[in-house]
């Protein structure tokens, strides 16, 4: 069944017996606060994986490049072996979460303008907020690389944001990885995009349907998942 | 002799009878960790506006366009009057300070690639990080306007650098803001460039010939600008 590669906070990831393929399976542990808060959900790897499959097959019919393969049972998918570029890429569309703070504005206020964040991807400095430069000096990627991140990343949010709205909800910011195909070094999608790691409110309620229910303690993950999944599933 | 328009942690702005005329003067306070460690140095003032007008001189001859018009006393200057830009502009040579900590670098690493770094001129956040994105969302400024922020930028840290080589110092870092002239809406280099704005350090011993001797109590201030002043003197 191929050798653990990686245990992460959310998922482990495994070797196959194809050198470019890894086997991903989701958790049911969540985090919070940089692995402060914790706690574990039944249901949740499955929910997770069921999410991220739908957003997955959406961004494969717009031709958007992602590191997906297929999802070969309740939690688990295999994707293609990517180097990880170690930048979270933050995409923003409402005010929220540390953006508020940061600039002193409104959670919920409309930027009119998305907003791009990058983070260094790195557990012992706490993931600090870079900028290109930053990125350029310590070598963590190229600035044809940054930018096509920076492109893509706006692709997947044009389409997300179409996509969640179908199902009357607000797809306020989220969080990507990218990746370089072990085979080409093309830069492509990776990692997840799940109520895990994006910010999801309802549009007309504003009620969250993310992890957000767990950070602030304000709903039953569980529940608020299977909300989302079947609310996105009623798309098309 | 013109009405006091703003007092500022290290300056005094006046106005005079010219509308795009301001007069400047240097104080002798000195402070750092965001206004939370203050005092009062003799000669500070002085200095700082002597350091600063050599500095304006040289840019000036290099054809960089700032806001320096003339020096007036031993403290004071007269200056264009700008709208400034509310960003403060990082320029970074040598890795300290708060980029060490950001990025778990050694203090005094040669970056090898210049960093410029934007910081949102605000008391009340903190002067937090931002980067091109949150310029344009809180319309502080346009993207033209980054650039040539960024391209000036780039510009006075060349001359300054082979400036303080030839008095045997390093150019570690240095903050600079940016204003639009009143009368054009032109982007020129304004407020100061001085050891309180710049980290200097002697090229063989590393000697702080900064503000960083008063944030981190090493030596003397007044001592320390007065040596700084003199070798730049003796350039040229
Ligand atoms: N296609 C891929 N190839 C290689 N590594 C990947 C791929 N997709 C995601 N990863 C990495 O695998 C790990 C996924 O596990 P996760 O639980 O999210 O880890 P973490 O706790 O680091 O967030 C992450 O480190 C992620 O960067
Ligand atoms: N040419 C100029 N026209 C208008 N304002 C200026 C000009 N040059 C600098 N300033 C502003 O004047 C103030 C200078 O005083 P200072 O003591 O440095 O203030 P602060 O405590 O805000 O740093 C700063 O707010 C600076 O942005
Ligand atoms: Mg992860
Ligand atoms: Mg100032």
């Amino acid at each position: 069944m191929g050798e653990l590669l990686y245990e992460g906070k959310a998922k482990k990831m495994f070797t196959t017996d194809d050198p470019f393929v890894l086997r991903v399976e989701y958790k049911n542990d969540a985090t919070a606060f940089n692995g402060q808060k914790k706690a574990k959900f039944e249901g949740k790897g499955r929910l997770n994986n069921a999410i991220c499959t739908k957003i997955f097959h959406v961004l494969q019919q717009k031709n958007l490049p992602t590191h997906y393969l297929e999802t070969i049972s309740e939690t688990e998918q295999l994707v293609k072996s990517v180097d990880i570029v170690p930048i979270e890429v933050v995409v923003r569309n409402i005010v929220a979460g540390s953006l508020a703070k940061r600039l002193g504005l409104d959670e919920g206020t409309d930027l009119g303008k998305t907003i791009v964040e990058f983070y260094y991807k790195s557990d012992d400095l706490g993931d600090p907020m870079i900028n290109d430069d930053h990125a350029l000096a310590i070598k963590i990627a190229t600035e044809e690389e940054l930018t096509e991140i920076r492109r893509q990343a706006l692709a997947v949010n044009k389409v997300l944001q179409e996509l969640f709205s179908e199902a009357g909800i607000l797809l306020v910011d989220f969080k990507l990885e990218f990746g370089k195909l072990k085979e080409t070094g093309a830069i492509v999608l990776a990692d997840e995009i799940s109520p895990d790691t994006c910010r999801l409110w309802d549009k007309e309620t504003h009620e969250k349907l993310d992890k957000d229910v767990f950070r602030r303690n304000i709903a039953d993950l569980p529940e608020t998942y299977e909300k989302l999944l079947s609310r996105l599933e009623a798309v098309r």
